[in-house]
């Protein structure tokens, strides 16, 4: 599976998103044409509440950035591998016609998923944010996917498995954070952060699957 | 909120499944007459694998169940202390009609949450099992909410709050884990199978809240 693990996209700090959109195929966080989020800034806040997301947590994803950033090419190889390893979750990146996997969409989305890490650790929830949270949504969906990368592949990720994806993708950072020179105690809070922050931006994602007025 | 933090019931093992559904009001787990689940055995084990949940997470849960039983009601007064606090979430648990919380309501659904922690400790992933998970799914939805306790509440509990419960009902076990005679690795491990557990739970109580097709 090693044309999974090729990577090279130079991934962009959030000084820097318009030329991150120019040089990530399909990136449009800060794309001022992106559609407003069906989900408002209040009900957010209310959500970043249930999460215990703090300002402590935004500090240690900061803190996480920096440690990762370096790391983004192993991290999306473990990512990568891992799908690899699994037909039922490489399907997903597959052609639909004769389900063998797509290297061009495989390596598209791999350098938007570089450059998603950056931006779950840079991440200032503010409507930008909000609003191309639903468009990685609507990209799992009926609705979107395959049509950024005008990939012929299958019609949806299933829902069960966006959210599943919460576990290996928050249980496989760990040791990417502890390569950084910090204590554990700062490690573990990292990770704590790291964390929810995947299960907010799921949750936003999930929002095109769920029957309307059950959000 | 001293009123939402009560609670006295006897807690069952699972070799005693018959009583549990005795004592605890609404309780269905192993009950024949439960409808079969949407999701297949073949689905769950898919699922399993892609929340990296093993059969050493399994005795680690065992573990776990037993540093926690002696705990719950400490447990459930954390969990109903940290519903009490937001008005976003004691709501659905509130009457309707003037949004006071409803404290039968709250008591009978905390007996079934109690037993829940026994439950998930102990969880064998079996059709049984499956077919629960999917009743308590329906429960937080307009299908059949306040149905078990003939709770005047709200219609539903809002989808987002079901993922987000993931982190709120994950991160505060830790202390009580911690409170065993275990060593930090071992606590480590015990909270990571508890945080896949309660992921896979979420995601098959997701299944009455997503369209048609796309679970």
């Amino acid at each position: 599976m090693s044309d999974l693990t090729q990577g090279s996209t130079a991934f962009r700090s959030h000084d820097d998103l318009g030329e991150a959109r120019r040089t990530v195929p399909g990136y449009r966080l800060g794309d001022p044409a992106l559609p407003p989020s069906p989900v408002t800034l209040e009900e957010l806040e209310l959500l970043k509440k249930t999460l215990l997301l703090t300002e402590e947590d935004v500090r240690y994803l900061r803190m996480a950035g920096a440690v990762m950033q370096p790391q983004i090419e192993a991290i999306l190889d473990v990512w990568y591998g891992f799908v690899g390893a699994h037909p039922h979750l490489i399907r997903y990146f597959s052609n639909k016609a004769d389900g063998t996997p797509n290297a061009d969409y495989l390596a598209r989305v791999r350098a938007r998923f570089g450059q998603w890490i950056v931006d779950t650790t840079n991440a200032d929830y503010d409507q930008a944010w909000l609003d191309y949270q639903h468009e990685i949504g609507l990209r799992h969906t009926r609705a979107a996917k395959n049509r950024t990368d005008d990939a012929p592949s299958v019609d949806q990720v299933n829902f069960r498995y966006l959210i599943a994806f919460i576990v290996p993708i928050s249980a496989t950072v760990e040791p990417f954070l502890a390569q950084g020179q910090h204590s554990p105690d700062d490690v573990r809070k990292m990770h704590a952060a790291w964390t929810k922050s995947v299960v907010l931006q799921t949750i936003l994602w999930s929002y095109p699957y769920v029957r309307d007025g059950e959000f």
